[in-house]
This record gives C-alpha cells, sequence and structure tokens, in this order.
C-alpha cells in the first residue's frame, strides 16, 4: 500500500547531517549540550527553517521550542510531534535530533502535498532532555508537564559551573524571532520517534517498535559491613564476609528476577570492595542495584524480594546490610488509541513492527502525564547509544520519518486537500 | 609441673614497652620501618643490651642483626631463636618485636640461671619482614636462605624514594659495635615466637599455637570482558554481563573451596566493574583472589578449579576471561623433631597448645628452606595485626617466651649447669 503523503528521505537525511555539523566531534558524534552554544545553534538552525517555510516558531519560559503548522481548525489544540536536539558530551548524530527533524520532515511533507490537517500540528524540541550538563534531565517536558518550573531548580549548577537560570536565559535572548508562549498548554496528543537505544529491534530485524509504555525505575545503592581480616590467617568459620554476602544474594536475585518475569531489567553495574586489598577480606562491599519494570506493582515486589535477600544473605554472613533507595521513577503506559493509530499506520505502510516497552527515559514519559502519548522506535546498530559511534541506517530513518507521518495523519483524522 | 628455667616476665614486658616507645605512634601502634631511623634505632637498643650482658653482637651485609649467647660447644652450628623489629607504618607493638625480645629474654633468663647450652644460642632481628617501605617483604631471611642477594634486588626503591642500597648501607654503619659476618652460614635450627594475626587462638581460647607450616599463597586478577549496555533497554538475552559471570563462578567456588576443605582459603578482596554506572551493564568485571593452602598438589587442583570455573561462566554468559597469575609462593612445611619438641615443651609446662598452619608469611617460610624451623604463635585481640590496635594480654607474651625457652632447652638437649 502506499502511504497517503511520502516523506521527503533525502532532505531528511540532508538534514540530519546539517544538524550534526553542530557540535560535531571528531569521532563522529556530536557534543551539543543542553542550553549551550552549540545547542542554541541548533535552535537556531531549526527555527531559520521553519520561519522560511512560513511556519510560526514560538519558545516557552523553558525554551523548549516549537514549531506550528496551522490546522484547519485553529482553536483546538495542537497535536505535538517532536523530540530534543541536546546530546551527551560524546553523544550521537541521532539521540534526539531524529525525532525532531523527522517531525520536521513531517510538517515539511504535508506543505509539499498540500495537505491542510484538521488540528494545527507542532514541532517541539524540549530542554535539556539529556541532564548531562544540568541535572535533572527531561526538564523541559517535565515543566512543560506541571506547568511551573520547580521551586528547587533555582540553584542547578551545570558541570561547567554555570547556572542553570543563566544558560536559559541567554538561550531565550538568542532567539528573538521566536514568538513567547507560557509554560504549558492544553495538546491533542503527543507522538515522539527515537531511536531505540537498545538492540532488540535490530537483532529481530524489524524496523517499528510500537511503545506501549515506559519501565518504571529504582535505583538502590547496598551496602554490605562485614569484618576485614586477614585473607590467609581467617578460617571460614570466623569469616564475615560481606563479598560472600553479596555474591549470595546476587546469585538468588540473578537466577529469578530477570528469567522470571521478561519485563524486568536488573542490573549491577557498580561494584567496590574495601579496603581493596588482595589479601584482606573485605570490610564492607557496596554496589548499585539498576531495577526497571513496566508496573509498579512488579517494581514493589521484586524491591521486596531485593530487600529479603540482602539481608538474608547478610545476616548468614554475620554482616549487617544498609540499602538506600536512591531514585524512583515511576512507570507509564502510554495512551491505547494512540498506540493503536501508530499500529494502524505501520500496517498501512507495510512496515513490521512490534510492540515494545520503553527501557530508556524519554520526554514522553512526562507528556504522557498530562496528554494521549507514545513513541516510535527505529533500530540503532548494536543497540549503541549515548556513543560517538551511534549509527542508524537510512532506510530506518526514513522509514521512522514516515512512520511519524502516517500515524500523525491517523491521529489527526480528516485530512484535507487544500491546493 | 615447673618449668626448667623461668623466663622474666616483668623484664619482658618492660622490653616490649621500651621498644614500642621507638616509633611509637599517637594511636599506640608503632611505625618502624626497615632500614629507617626508628629500625636503626631499635636496632641500637637491642645492640646496646646486648653487649652490656656481655653477648656478643654481628650483623651480616644484609643487616640481621644477631646477639650470640656462647655454648659448651661453640664449634657447633648455633641454634637461632628470633624475628624482627621493623615494623608495617601503622603497625602494633607486638608483630616481630614480640619474638625477637622474647628470644633475647631468653637468653637473659639462660644466663640468669646459669645455663650453658650444648650449642650457642642466638637471637636473631632479620632485615625487612614487613615489606612495606621496600618490597619485597622477608629480605633478610630470604637473602640469608640464598646466601646471597638476589641481583634484581638493586634498583629496590622504597616508598620515600630512597633507594634499598644506601638504607641498608646506613643501617649498617650505624651500629659499629657489631662485628661483620658473612651472609648465611649453618644454623643448628630457627624457632620464631609470633603473634597469630589471626582469630583462631583467642576464639578458642587455646593459649599456644604450635605451627606445622605455612600456607602456600597464590595470586589472581581475573578479568570478565562482556558488553557494556543500557540497562533498561537491554533484554536477559541480549546481555553479555560480566557481573553476572563473576557472580556465577565465584558462587560455585564459595560454595565449594573452603567449606570442603578446611585447610584452604579463598578469598576476593577487590572487585570493581568497569564503567561503573547505576544505569548500565557493565563492559568489564576485575577482582582479586587470594589462595591458600598448605599442600601444593591441593593449590595446583583448586587453581584448576577456578580456572575451570570462570571459564565456564565467562562463556555461559557471552563473556571473555583473563587470568593471570601475579605471585606464587610455595608452601613450608616445618620439620616434625622441632615441631615435636615444642609439643613436649607445652606438655611441660601445661600450656595447652593446638597444631596451626600460619596464613601468613613469616621469615621461618625461608629458614625453613635450609635448616629445621618451626614457629610458636600466641593469640592476639580480636585476630587483629598490621593495625596500631593490636594487642597481646601480657600472660601471653609470657607463656609465648616461655615456650620459646622451654622448647629452645628441648631442642638443643643436654643442658649444663655451670655454676
Amino acid at each position: 500500500m502506499k502511504p497517503s503523503v511520502e516523506i521527503n528521505g533525502a532532505r531528511l537525511l540532508k538534514r540530519l547531517d546539517d544538524f550534526a555539523a553542530i557540535g560535531a566531534t571528531p569521532a563522529g558524534g556530536v557534543n551539543r549540550q543542553a542550553l549551550g552554544p552549540q545547542d542554541q545553534a541548533a535552535r537556531a538552525l531549526l527555527a531559520d527553517l521553519a520561519l522560511a517555510r512560513g511556519f510560526r516558531v514560538f519558545q516557552d519560559p523553558l525554551a523548549n521550542l516549537f514549531v506550528r503548522r496551522a490546522g484547519k481548525n485553529e482553536h483546538l489544540p495542537p497535536f505535538l510531534i517532536g523530540s530534543h536536539l541536546d546530546s551527551q558530551p560524546t553523544g550521537g548524530r541521532y539521540d534526539g535530533a531524529l525525532g525532531t527533524l523527522a517531525a520536521f520532515e513531517v510538517l515539511e511533507a504535508l506543505d509539499d502535498a498540500g495537505i491542510e490537517t484538521h488540528v494545527p500540528i507542532e514541532v517541539v524540541a524540549w530542554t535539556n532532555e539529556e541532564g548531562s550538563r544540568f541535572a535533572p534531565g527531561a526538564m523541559g517536558s517535565m515543566a512543560f508537564s506541571l506547568g511551573h518550573i520547580p521551586g528547587d531548580w533555582d540553584d542547578i549548577k551545570g558541570t561547567d559551573g554555570v547556572l542553570w537560570r543563566d544558560a536559559l536565559a541567554a538561550t531565550l535572548v538568542n532567539l528573538p524571532a521566536a514568538e513567547t508562549r507560557p509554560l504549558g498548554f492544553p495538546i491533542a496528543g503527543y507522538l515522539e520517534l527515537h531511536i531505540e537505544q537498545g538492540p532488540s529491534l535490530e537483532k529481530e530485524d524489524i524496523p517499528i517498535g510500537i511503545v506501549t509504555g515506559v519501565q518504571g525505575t529504582r535505583w538502590f545503592e547496598i551496602t554490605i559491613s562485614g569484618q576485614a581480616a586477614h585473607a590467609g590467617t581467617t578460617q571460614l568459620s570466623f569469616r564475615r564476609d560481606p563479598m560472600v554476602a553479596a555474591n549470595a544474594a546476587l546469585h538468588s536475585l540473578y537466577a529469578t528476577i530477570m528469567p522470571e518475569d521478561e519485563n524486568a531489567r536488573f542490573t549491577v553495574g557498580r561494584i567496590a570492595a574495601y579496603p581493596g586489598s588482595v589479601n584482606a577480606i573485605a570490610g564492607s562491599v557496596s554496589l548499585s542495584v539498576d531495577l526497571r519494570h513496566p508496573s509498579s506493582g512488579n517494581l514493589d515486589a521484586i524491591e521486596a524480594r531485593i530487600v529479603r535477600a540482602f539481608q538474608a544473605s547478610a545476616l548468614a554472613n554475620g554482616c549487617t546490610v544498609d540499602i538506600r533507595k536512591t531514585f524512583d521513577m515511576s512507570p507509564a503506559q502510554f495512551s491505547e488509541p494512540l498506540i493503536n493509530s501508530v499500529e494502524h499506520a505501520a500496517r498501512h505502510l507495510g512496515l513490521a513492527a512490534k510492540h515494545m516497552v520503553s527501557g530508556a527515559f524519554h520526554d514522553a514519559l512526562y507528556i504522557a502525564r498530562i496528554a494521549p502519548a507514545t513513541m516510535i522506535f527505529v533500530p540503532c546498530r548494536d543497540g549503541l547509544s549515548h556513543n560517538e559511534a551511534e549509527y542508524v541506517e537510512p532506510e530506518h530513518c526514513i522509514a521512522g520519518a514516515q512512520m511519524l507521518l502516517q500515524s500523525t495523519l491517523e491521529v489527526t483524522g480528516t485530512v484535507v486537500i487544500d491546493r
């Protein structure tokens, strides 16, 4: 089946190249950290392209950037498509940029085809999704969903020592052509195209992921304390070895959490023993746990299991354990009607697609709190992201953009040929 | 039963106090690193005490210090008793000093009692047992056992940048009263009193350990390499997680090596995951293994088991493993006749004693290669050593010294009342 409107693949790829040149790194990635000069340059380029095309450009107090293509019913809330333009310090060319530029391509393709949509469609580039210069990440979409700027953000400083407030003000004044808009307004829905940042689409050779939700994430810092002692002189019965306790707990958790539940993610990415001598039983072992699941109930149950496992193994090894939860992000369920529309679009385009849950955070996580939202994923090579070697096949970029366009048409309903 | 000769407990405790004042730390420990000013001061004090008592004092080219009490048969090789006077930078008052000063007390007690021994008895203070300023440790006893200074020691520098050769020369000239002696000479045997540096005597409430040997020690650095990946987006089947591989290998080794063999010691004191992010599957995990056993054959068998366990778990988790052996010290079996003599002495004194294997290195390990040797252990509080809080009950210091004297009399055979 032919798409109703075709996006211009060559133009999209050219745009990806043009934006990748802003903050390009020698290794082929980009360094376009939030609210810095390169981020501002990328925003300015998008605004210039939009204004040249006759679209209106807005920014809100968070410097979220909007490009509006008018719809037939201008009084109705716009439908938002987009992503972000900032990057990790040694980031890739596609993370954020693909979703933003594909969204802009949707506007251009609609324009080229002379389509008038039922509601206005707006491209959005959310501010500071990455959170690498200023933490937390997803500041723009979070504040948009709240309708205000959290009070405790006032003193946020960047890794470079710059106050967030100052960088924000500099970014806002750098785009005088943009109209000003309040923070947060009614929207018809939000659709975000993004690279998967994981290997599953590539490994299964499926070009499109339809994202049903974002996993909830909980982080724990676990410290097991035992008794440092001589490795040679201390026999087994006198050992209170926190390495043994940590090993036993993790062994039982590795054997159960993920094998028993394909939606669970359980990762220990950091571990250290103190004092850390080859010839001394450690006095304590600290490790991090990253736990994710699409269901809050399952997160609660697995968290309880983790706590029990460490308490039991600490007790069995004469140790004590301290467990601190350092991060707790609730899962998001994306909109079922929107998901259905994306599914229709994939069928319409004849593109293989699978439902999946996002393991990474995205702006859509916050927007889903105030409006129907979902995401479209495309494969990235080796699942690699936050890495200068990040790569997406041109055909997948184009297929993703085509899906974004087709889904937008499905969602916004009636389309009108106006010339 | 009464001992044949009694050591002077008050004098021994006084001596321990006097030597603990040399390099005393505010926290109650000592800092008397090898060949430094405090070590030299301790040597000088011992030499002064010896000369005042009419004993001859010698030092060899390694600055091993000998105090000789003549025997009836001066042409026979001397029987050596002693330990070392150097300490860790934040060391305790007893590690080394107890064995050296108790040995000197043996000479004084024999003198006080007017006993002439069959063979000459010499107190020895070996140079640089600790190895904390200059590595390796046990330089003095090692070179004595070899009869020469290893060629690759020439360039050894201290943690303070001082050349070992220079510190040695300064130490030798600092003791002009000592006669010079060649490195290595025939000895009748060697007996060393030392604190256990482990908890077992204290926990079992046994005052005397009779040391049947020193465990062999092997160190390994093991690195498991997998694939760093996103903790949220990477499902189980796509994970190549080196933490999981390390966990599985260690779990099987913890469950078998020590539980199945009470003489084995298996310790992982250091572990780290790279890059070490809470939200990333590690790309690699490095850990240290300290393996000890009194038998070389068992060490070989356990080493093979360790290698197999890591290879299998790496393979099962899509990882690779690199295992490097960074240290390999053969076990030492102490002399059975000497052990029997020590056992007789304990029975004679009515002191509870148990056979044990030393998990720590000692000078006796090297001397055992050239002459009958063994050690006597006394309990230390909480098994603590290499620590300023190191503590030995006065009664255990005295019992240890009495054991050293009685064992020496047992070993050197016939004693002669000469006045």
